[in-house]
């Protein structure tokens, strides 16, 4: 971390001097005097693009198309679970709502906005690429295709076949990669340079956090709108977030979003976040731990493949999300993940394991004190149980065949 | 159909002179009475909900959970489509994106509202049952799951696996039964009567409807804005509508609630709508062109398993959604709906077979000149392509693998 700064013409993906990862800095005091809170809260769209003021790109335009309709997802109130687990205070914020189903769409879609304006050699915005195991490639290939621009997905060919035929169904060329994520990553960054693509790589595309700081930016006018209705209850104001961690990006991304807002003046209280890892696919919680910034690469191996990561690309700033909000780093075993699909399945909602990983966190977390019965808690939905039935059938029992007559139901049940 | 009409408490299902599917009558000269336009276009609630002084059911209260979120689907629109088929004015309201990932979660969210003040043997809202190929019962299974109450539901052994994965993973009691839908149908309601469920089955529980009914308040909604938007254009005011028929009670629906409308005289225009079925399962369709009412069983079988029927539930309503609204049914064929799936997955939308069967129709309707290029069309999404994406796989060639090298890449574009 050199920390070096660059204009926005100089540099496209990371630094040029050490290879780290960059952040989008804003011009934070222009922001504040040009800006109320309530210039944003009273907006009525219903997506990420009510916080337009505060990206680097421009109205992305055009019609309504699933671009348009990223972000602004709903929070639920966990009452039930709250009350299995001890909790007074349990929400949980559902990414799988998003047009692919997954968290990923706000990158891909603030990633999209910033080349409808650049054009490549033919005169049109550039052929966009990415690596993934599969949601990010979704979120790419489904909001380049709501605007007509071309994707190329490079993915691991171990990817779930419910990922990949998402990614053919937008029209994406996918070029399965014999190899882990990370040869897909390298691959794919070869080629952009080598064609001229762009790359929405997650880790190495500064757009993609911010993107991704939009769910911080909902967070925030959320949780503004429950300390209000709150008002009378003796409700603490220091929430606590948990969110699966895999590259680390979606961590890193929420935290600066929680930065910008403090930055501008807008944020009271920086929430606390804590990171689950999949005991499989620890790289950055085995760094927190170790109290460094250095991560090591592992050779992982969860279920929940959309957090499953040998090298996470964007490790030291998910390390800093943690530890610079007074957070912590949990690990949790695949059946421990297993568990959670159903538990978050009784109370309606729907969680892929990645998703689910956050919740097992959770469960984790109170077992060994780590949160206090009246810490007001979010948990992250990252992305649909549909997205890997596979994995999600692990989760429950089979349901049992009987013949179509009442006699076989008294019989069951 | 011998138009008796009987007291809210005084038949739960179906008529108990001739067995028909019974309306749900407002009070609609109270209604326009009491409302104008405003009074619901204004409300905040982004959901069904807005819609409740035009529903037979109280609020179902509770926190913000699944329930709450249902409905206010988004409509994008599709101006590539519409230039591939010569057409002016092509929408597509996206359904997928409701809670479960299906249009039926509104009727199960108005048949769980319908029994929150009901009560069971044990002083609780009764046991939810029904028989469903998989997007009926998800819904029926998420929407319980939210507020707690418990399910059963009974499916065809032939149910895709993603489907049920879901219905166990909402923690509801699964029976596959060894038999066609319509015997898990009937078996749903022996069950019923025999246990004192609460049956929420297509076709047979009026509230269905009255929950389906709120896409078509919507429709209307989204279409007067349309309207005012565009006044300096020459956009005609008739809009169609295609929306995908298998037990035909979503079109059905839709129909109540233009109906509804008329009724309290908010609507200038009754769209005209046109449902689509599958060659293969078309026993609607086929009464339709016969000019008569009377439905006769086909032996269902189409790769759209959500609108694959042998005998249709609401075929009845669903004829006469179609011949009093100047509409028509068309018939594709399986290779159409797979070839619908990529159409829609161009511009960025993620349909099951049966939410693609809507798009093939129009794309039919256009070859044959049932539509004129300058008709206004609405195109329904039923559910996610998520749901099956065995059948999705069959519309899309296989991604090919390639070596993790830049060579691999240049040799295959």
């Amino acid at each position: 971390m050199c920390n070096t700064e660059y204009l926005p013409g100089q540099v496209t993906y990371t630094c040029p001097r050490d290879g780290g990862n960059l952040d989008v800095i804003l011009d934070y005091s222009a922001l504040s005097k040009k800006y109320q809170p309530a210039d944003i809260t009273t907006r009525t769209d219903g997506s990420l693009w009510r916080y337009l003021p505060l990206l680097p790109v421009s109205d992305p335009g055009g019609d309504e198309t699933p671009l348009r309709a990223v972000g602004w997802t709903p929070v639920f109130n966990l009452q039930q679970s709250a009350l299995k687990l001890g909790l007074s205070h349990l929400w949980l914020k559902d990414e799988s709502r998003n047009p692919t189903a997954s968290f990923k769409d706000r990158a891909s879609a603030v990633v999209v906005a910033r080349t409808r304006k650049m054009t490549g050699m033919d005169g049109q915005p550039p052929i966009l690429v990415t690596a993934s195991t599969g949601n990010a490639g979704a979120a790419l290939a489904g909001m380049a295709a709501a605007v007509g621009q071309k994707a190329v997905i490079f993915s691991p060919k171990t990817a779930p076949a419910a990922k990949v035929a998402q990614l053919l169904v937008f029209g994406a060329r996918v070029l399965l990669v014999d190899g882990t994520y990370d040869d897909a990553f390298d691959l794919s960054i070869k080629a952009s340079n080598a064609f001229g693509w762009y790359c929405r790589n997650t880790g190495y595309n500064p757009f993609t956090l911010e993107g991704k700081k939009t769910a911080a930016f909902e967070i925030w006018e959320w949780f503004e709108k429950v300390l209000k209705t709150q008002k009378e209850s003796n409700m603490r104001t220091d929430l606590t977030i948990f969110v699966s961690v895999g590259d680390g990006n979606i961590i890193s991304g929420i935290h600066k979003g929680f930065k910008d807002l403090q930055a501008i003046g807008w944020l009271e209280q920086m929430p606390r976040i804590i990171g689950v890892q999949a005991e499989g696919s620890a790289a950055i919680s085995n760094a927190f731990h170790a109290g460094i910034e250095e991560i090591k690469p592992v050779s992982a191996a969860t279920l929940a493949d959309s957090i499953s990561v040998d090298m996470p690309r964007d490790g030291v700033r998910a390390v800093r999300a943690a530890r610079e909000t007074g957070g912590t780093y949990i690990t949790v075993s695949d059946s421990e993940i297993l568990n959670a699909i159903p538990e978050l399945g009784r109370v309606g909602i729907f969680a892929e394991p990645a998703g689910a990983t956050a919740y097992a966190g959770l469960v984790a977390a109170v077992r060994k004190n780590l949160v206090k019965p009246d810490d007001p808690i979010l948990v992250m939905n990252t992305g649909s149980g549909l997205k890997d039935v596979k994995a999600v059938m692990q989760s429950v029992a089979n349901a049992p065949i009987i013949e179509p007559t009442l006699e076989a139901v008294r019989k069951i049940l």
